[in-house]
């Protein structure tokens, strides 16, 4: 069952550039509050934001032998997605790994297990989203998958779909629909810039948005 | 039983002022050990350091509602204290409503949940104390309450209480102890800054603090 | 049974500062990836990197007497490593502590429990890897040992041993072997950067490794 | 400020009793769904129900000095209330402490922390709802409180109060609305009952409390 | 977005049944190590065993209003499998759900959040495979889809796959695999009575599978 | 590094046998509080209870290779006890080799990792002490050691220690100090005899230890 699938189709790089800017929160409302990752996926340093085309990788726990596998298979514009058969935490990736993943254009990893060297992945200006820092080494014994579908920290990612990534945590676009969630989301962004302004200007959202009658119809009362 | 109470005795400021110059290690041993909020709460980036006057918010899992009624019951002064009635980490609160808040002159929050949004929270300067980052979004459908007792990560919380806040973590002063707890504070924090030097100097603990004794007397060899 | 032991064997100074050198990943790969504490230790500020022998402090939970008697037996050179003899992740150690720990040439402390005044400990460059930030306090009425063996975070410490930590977490070294263990490391490092140069220029570690053959051995496709 | 408060108000028996026998789930609704202890405080054995009025005993972490003091407040009836003031597991009770607490009347323990000797406690058929099973040994040096309010697994606890406790976890009834709670309870389960025998012949929820026409109006659309 | 699917492929209940007496471990091998749900999904009491086929909810946090809309939906035959859009413990099924879904011929529930009344449940003898036991009540205030693709304790989980599950734990077969999962468990569990038997008798597996020689090949020193 | 140590020196059968008698806490508080594992390890069934000399396993994570290759190391008498070298939750042991280590006169296994089959093991009367059940299968690529010393849930065991395992967990005897430990652990249950006795018969531990004194000394105020 082990298989590199070599074909994946990517959306356009404009959409997926869009998506980067929006960022996590707007992308995932902007699509319904559907494809986010599970929180304990948090940045190595704070500040990184971006979105690419997902090369996903199963891997066995403690094994990294397929990272080296799946460097291959990326082009310019892909993020890494790693995702583990079972919970662990060991350090699939490190410094000689984002050398050659950034060599090939590569803009970070989202991996559902741990990384180490992450001071010289900052310093790289490599972005992880990983569940621990961890120097526990792994081996290369066993085989995995890559560009196959994996769940990754409960979210399903596909080959090509699009992952954006930032302070808030990572969310996951499906590929076909990476062009409607970016208009939606620029939509969404438009309306809360001027809400912004109002709230900024001490207007409250209670007005802004219309919820006292409702409020009160459900019942809440103010003594 | 959702209810909004509009009246809340706050503490006067100065006290407040010289509980935030304490911080929250030596607000924790002032008050005898007692107050502080489960260490899982932690800050969204470092350096913040506040104290206010808790506005009190019990909210549904997965639903901010609340947020907003509660928005209007802030003072200049106050700090948001959020309590889910079960487990939760969604994201309640990001930029609009720290932007709403911030303009009520609201110092800060403090949740038992997630928030979102936080390189803008922290770009606004507005410091958040929080279980998790998540960008989860949550409905509008539920009620909840506003200045009621509640308890946030295990630690009781009236309205009108002491909120002190650092990298440390989270201590509440109820408010009648606010002046007692700030004067044996400070003055700890002068005897701590004469031992502070002499340990500085060599001097040990073992010494200052006559542990000899009792150490032989309870048994301690050295060999 | 709470004893001193105030003779501890301590390898060489040169030896450990080349381990720090190395860091903690190096470290743990050229002693058969052995010797790495549990990933639930995590510095208090990015960036710190250090090696020192280590003085151990066994600790009742919430009871940080010992740390006095242990600061007495510090040399220059010396991390302190706390374990307590059950889960605790109440704060043993705040700014007064360092203030006399660092007064006396220690290098930092690894606990696997709480530590308090984070931010004074940021300013005085005082290192600390533990397992929670926590205010709160403890007692002083139990005793405990310094200088016996712990398990600290699920590894051996004895007095004497190396401590490496950095970034990526904690690493010990037996005393006997850390001359061995900083030659493999300095050789490892060698032939790394050997590697990153050709993974920079976009070689694959496939082919660097000559991985291809043994790949489809195991019986990976690519389709 | 270690105090044992002698005098406790307890609610009358008949309504404690009357709680029992309506269990946690259904308490937990009658209140408003409140008063739930986290439910990470588990049942040592399945099948106990009980419950009682409330000591309660707020305890340094590792030290079961407290427990003795406590029992000689127990009346029949009554059940101990444990909360240590900073997270501990530690084994704070055992078969000695449950005989002494048995032979005056207590009903069971909960306790935010561990017991041990849990085959001699099922063998007693002593109930205790924990956090933790744990044979790890305390000491007996720190003072602490009793009869004073506790926050006991994230619900305060006063004495008096009423304690509910099933395989479903442990419910607080503060000891003025026991009454009134038991009285909506008994309502509650009588609506219930006539429910379940229209569920169990296969009419659906749905239509039973009436849902299409709001499931409709909300947007809820059958494909 | 908020869907009910009204047709589900089965599987044939000759196929399903077959995989309940297989059992968890083998099914999961007998499908390349695959299919397994997360560990924290636990049963509500020992020794239940079943295979049925998925009935997919996806459920808000704290909301259990789309558990009566997808009761409607059930066949004889059929599990219940519940997954939160975010992480929640709260009880969203008790026993007058239970009596429903068993009047409708449903075999049990799998469940990433919690359940309560689990002593009726155990009395009724309907199984439960959960991730918390909480009497925590939820509302009916917001909507989610029934018979959608979920991913339940990390887990992908379509409408009309078979969910086998025991006292290991749970595992998803996908529809169309079914019948070949089948056949591969029951030859994989023909080969083990066998070894089972030499086994038993006292013969090493190092033997029976011939282990020694790679053992050697490997590194492997005896001393 | 990987190997198997042929020769363990094993305490006197009599002794350990009388530990077993003892059980967890009692041995736990005749050596002093020391040896107890983490209290993640529990048992899959309730009621057993056992002593037996250790066999050690180290093993990778995700791997059981070295299960096999330890199990041909057992005398009868001896438990498996099982460390991976980073945490791991996977099945490492089920029916089969449980049917081989019971051929062997193996008494039971203590596994910081998962195990699986917990239904036939069960029925087999294979006692277990583990942090996970878990059906997640392993590989057999990468070796391990067999009758090293190892750190299990966070307690150093060494092959030929005295490993004893009840309902409150498990606890490790040096093989040096097994004989002693039983001494005092009989004499210490002889004393507990006549204490639960005058317990039972409603004394009081404030009496019988003669601690009013010492509360008061401490300033115990009752009011």
């Amino acid at each position: 069952m082990p298989v590199v699938i070599t074909k994946v189709q990517r959306p356009d790089a404009a959409t997926v550039d869009g998506l980067a800017q929006l960022g996590v929160a707007t992308v995932h409302e902007a699509q319904g509050r559907a494809g986010l990752a599970h929180q304990r996926l948090r940045p190595i340093y704070a500040g990184a934001r971006l979105a690419g085309t997902a090369v996903t990788v199963s891997v066995p726990p403690g094994d990294n032998w397929m990272m080296h596998v799946a460097i291959e298979q990326l082009q310019p514009g892909d993020v890494l997605v790693v995702a583990p058969t079972s919970d662990c935490t060991d350090g699939y990736f490190g410094d000689l790994l984002a050398t050659s993943a950034q060599a090939r254009g590569c803009r970070g990893l989202v991996i559902d297990a741990g990384v180490r060297d992450v001071r010289d992945l900052t310093q790289m200006k490599f972005p992880v989203w990983s569940r621990a820092i961890h120097a526990q080494g792994t081996v290369k014994e066993t085989l995995g998958s890559v560009n196959v579908s994996v769940v990754c920290a409960g979210v399903l990612v596909r080959p090509g779909d699009v992952v954006v990534a930032d302070d808030d945590g990572v969310c996951v676009v499906a590929r076909e629909q990476a062009a409607s969630v970016l208009a939606n989301g620029l939509e969404r962004e438009a309306r809360e810039a001027e809400k912004r302004e109002r709230l900024a200007r001490g207007e409250l959202g209670l007005d802004i948005y219309g919820m006292r009658e409702r409020l009160t119809a459900k019942g809440l009362r103010y003594v």
